[in-house]
């Protein structure tokens, strides 16, 4: 016994130590040696043009996390003739007032003022009209109407009657929308954009207004892709007219406009790169086959009380252009992990030649039978790693007639 | 020196353009080449099978960008004892009113009108009662109350007296909440949801309203997963009825509720498909163990002035349900990386044979523990690579006995 | 033929059940095996160390999707000079009011009451002041200004004379921003944070009140990463000081202050954890060198009526800290795919000692130049397969020599 574990333990060293190798043989062909090369080139091309260059694999990724603060300069003044001359500032167009990374300027709308709880007659359409009280039935509230209805028939006009309705009056009539935008000059409107993103696993720090900049530069620079590419501050025209729209044409029904900021970054010290990319892009559909609710509005009141205590509110149905600030971007880190695993993985396929069996033997012969077989052998190599058998049958009328050697 | 260099070039040469291979042997046994069939099948089993088919991962992938509009429709008319009868538009009950991904609708509330900057008692509880004025420390303010203490002791009722505040006043009683929702209605109110989405690597925009909606079925359709899977209007008891939740009970105390837009997206051309997929989740904990702050509510304000120029307002705590529309997915297209990547990491599996040593000369006998031990060598091959000392150790008995051939 | 199908069949079987293996030699120097071995166990060492250990790269990947809920808690009182005493609370100071992942709390503010539509002199600056009406030229409005001139010059006060513009009057005088915070009570009030997340693909779904938190602990509570790290209550005092700031400083002109919740779960059952991390930053640049608009700050109004129906406005200029709640993370869970990806591809270099070439007859004797070449083998075994050509010139010397055996 004692000398059989001795015998393991060397044979054990034996097998830790032991340099182990295949034996192998050369085909000095140039034409078969050529095509193998060849082969090997490819992969070799992959790796290095695509994989590296191209692709970058060889990084790990971090997605950004971003904070966006927005403010708005500007005013405007509107005198129109169904309308009191006003003067609009930010406070005044702006919604909401907080300049978070989406916010709405105020471009047109239907304003009704006045409204109390009350009652008066539903705008005439076909489903409102009636000739008497048995038309309307007390309480019955129509999904497309502006209220409840009292069960009353009342006089909407000298030739029109329709359904009396509980609701806020008087009704908001909004047919009559403006069609030149109200606060046309809010193209001329400028907004600050402040934005700092991190990207937590590689611990970095950015904002878009970059270090070369200086507060003079910022009291009066704007944004010009050619011009002043760094320039945070931007024109709301410029903005819409790079998105490839008329501002004038996207205030009278409104519309969404993102402002994409693009932090794509490339860490690497042998690439230091990561400055914001501005782009701008419609976000809603413009004109599209399916019409509803084209544009973009929504409604919202400012509420009064009268002296003797009674509520009122001004309703407004307000049309304007939503700027969405969207951030987004991929940092890019050489990673020794995803580097092994794509150089690894592409080597594998370097590695396609062992795969001629007992052919050797003849191989160093030069008829073309033999060539012939090489290559075929060389090529099975790729394809045959990936089906093994299907390939082997294919090649089995070579194979057996070379095994019958 | 001269002739030295040529031989050199011709070696060089010769390395170039040899082809080399490993000298190999077959062991023509059906049973030890089943084995090895079998794990090479197992690979690309899982390769073709699960690889491919399941994960896909012959994909590259990029994460959404989105932007969503939300449009509430409906109306309410409100009569119970303790207010006046009140019809509810969206302007009044919408809350932010620009139709975000985010919008909250008000269905019950606790009204607390004609609120002035005064003093008065605070609401009675242990720690606000007092007897007399030395009860109440003047200037303190206690975090659970409601102001601050003015020092003085006042009748809150004629049984009870407690500290008196400087606050608004009167102050807000909560605990008289409506134990059935005030916006009963609330559940027949409709959302129309607006999603335009983008993935950037592969430059696709699509939106939620597909290309054969057209706007006369927008005009009355409503989301059914049965019947209308593609409508974007969605009454709001559907959305929450299929987030497994009774509308009424979750009015009364509010809550959250996820509208959850799944976009994920296989752009290969062999299998376009990529159109949104909705559910619904309450996102909050509905009656969790730990009940603080239970529901969703929050409190705003209406501010007014009397005629004498005095501010006051009308305190609303409003109770509801937020509804978070949640988009995410997952665009993925072929890409030659990933799949090269995924394939050459499989294949070197496919290679785990090359592990048979100088056992070659005898593996083509046939006796038992010759079977055996081939069959040992083949699993070798497998968790060796992973191990290469252990599994020798392991090995070692039998290789020794061979080896000493 | 028939014979020559049988015979294709019967080399079929024998070509799909056959056992190949390459023929290996041994060379049984210590001192080449051990060479070999080091290299291998690094590759080891770097798969179980680090792939495994380090990285997690057998685990497939998910992002969270989250829903924040905020509730702030406070109540001040201020009474100051130029102001009425005012008493704050929540439906005054936190903009907007609706508690969603991104709230303001009000710290400093300048007011200008009583604004109406009409006409005043602009504040004195070089650009406004004028001798006579010359000087200001009707209509034109300088962004840099207040409103549309009027045309006139009026005195500003018994010194200066401005041009008038239309605007709301009186114009806001935001230079006297008050240096000491209006709202320095801020600092005491305390927000809840409720948050749930999911992992979508491993549908996991979880809360930052965790199970063992009961409604008592909740009531009193307060976080503290020490005493208190799991409670979801923060002192805004505490939240600003753990981002290395001062409450006060900040509160004067206002800041953006990032509450990340880091989500990164483990979810293998051998290390389930799965908790939230709080961390403080903050977001906006503290004093930058291009100091534009520093700080946050945005202006909102209130508007009211007179009792005879003119519209005023009570414009405020709002100083304060936006909280930003910044939900991120990443869930891993064991996965096959990734698993043999990462092995597989840090396998392929466990092969490369395939490089031996027709060296082998020679590699057993124990000749320093034999030694030497056995080591430039291995080595170039590496590095060959990444680069072929290069290599195999460089070995070329070497390799001749041997050839010409």
């Amino acid at each position: 016994a004692m000398t059989k574990t001795a015998g393991c333990c060397q044979g054990c060293l034996h097998y830790v130590f032991d340099y182990e190798t295949p034996k192998t043989l050369v085909i000095p062909s140039i034409r078969v040696g050529f095509v193998f090369r060849f082969t090997q080139f490819l992969v070799v091309l992959y790796v290095v043009g695509y994989v590296c260059v191209v692709q970058k694999a060889y990084q790990e990724t971090d997605s950004v996390l971003s904070t966006v603060t927005t403010k708005v300069k500007g005013f405007a003044f509107t005198n129109t003739s169904d309308a009191d001359p006003r003067f609009w500032d930010v406070a005044d167009y702006v919604v909401p007032p907080q300049g978070g990374d989406s916010f709405f300027v105020l471009t047109n709308m239907v304003v009704t003022p006045q409204q109390t709880q009350s009652r008066c007659p539903e705008l005439p359409n076909p489903s409102t009209s009636c000739v008497d009280d048995c038309d309307c039935i007390e309480g019955y509230s129509d999904p497309r109407g502006n209220g409840i209805l009292t069960g009353l028939c009342e006089n909407y006009s000298t030739t029109v009657k329709t359904c009396e309705v509980i609701s806020w009056c008087p009704l908001e009539i909004d047919t009559k929308l403006p069609e030149h935008a109200l606060l046309a000059a809010a193209e001329n409107f400028t907004v600050l954009i402040k934005n700092s993103i991190t990207y937590p696993k590689f611990n970095v720090h950015r904002r878009n207004i970059l270090p070369h900049i200086n507060s003079s530069y910022l009291k009066r620079c704007e944004f010009n892709r050619t011009t002043d590419p760094d320039c945070p501050i931007f024109r709301l025209k410029h903005i819409v007219s790079e998105a490839g729209e008329e501002f004038q044409d996207m205030a009278v029904k409104g519309g969404i406009l993102g402002i994409i900021i693009d932090w794509s970054c490339d860490l690497d010290w042998w690439a230091r790169k990561c400055n914001p990319q501005y782009s701008f892009r419609r976000l809603d559909n413009k004109n599209p086959a399916n019409n509803v609710a084209p544009g973009f509005n929504f409604r919202f009141a400012k509420y009064y009380k009268t002296p003797d205590g009674e509520e009122t509110r001004t309703l407004i149905k307000a049309y304007g252009i939503r700027f969405d600030v969207v951030v987004h971007g991929t940092a890019g880190k050489f990673g020794i992990v995803p580097t092994v695993v794509n150089l690894g993985a592409a080597l594998t396929f370097l590695k396609n030649k062992h795969k001629i069996t007992h052919l050797n033997e003849v191989a160093d012969t030069e008829t073309v039978s033999d060539k012939l077989n090489v290559f075929t052998r060389d090529y099975q190599g790729l394809i045959f790693s990936i089906f093994p058998f299907s390939s082997r049958l294919f090649f089995c009328q070579t194979a057996d007639k070379i095994h019958s050697f």
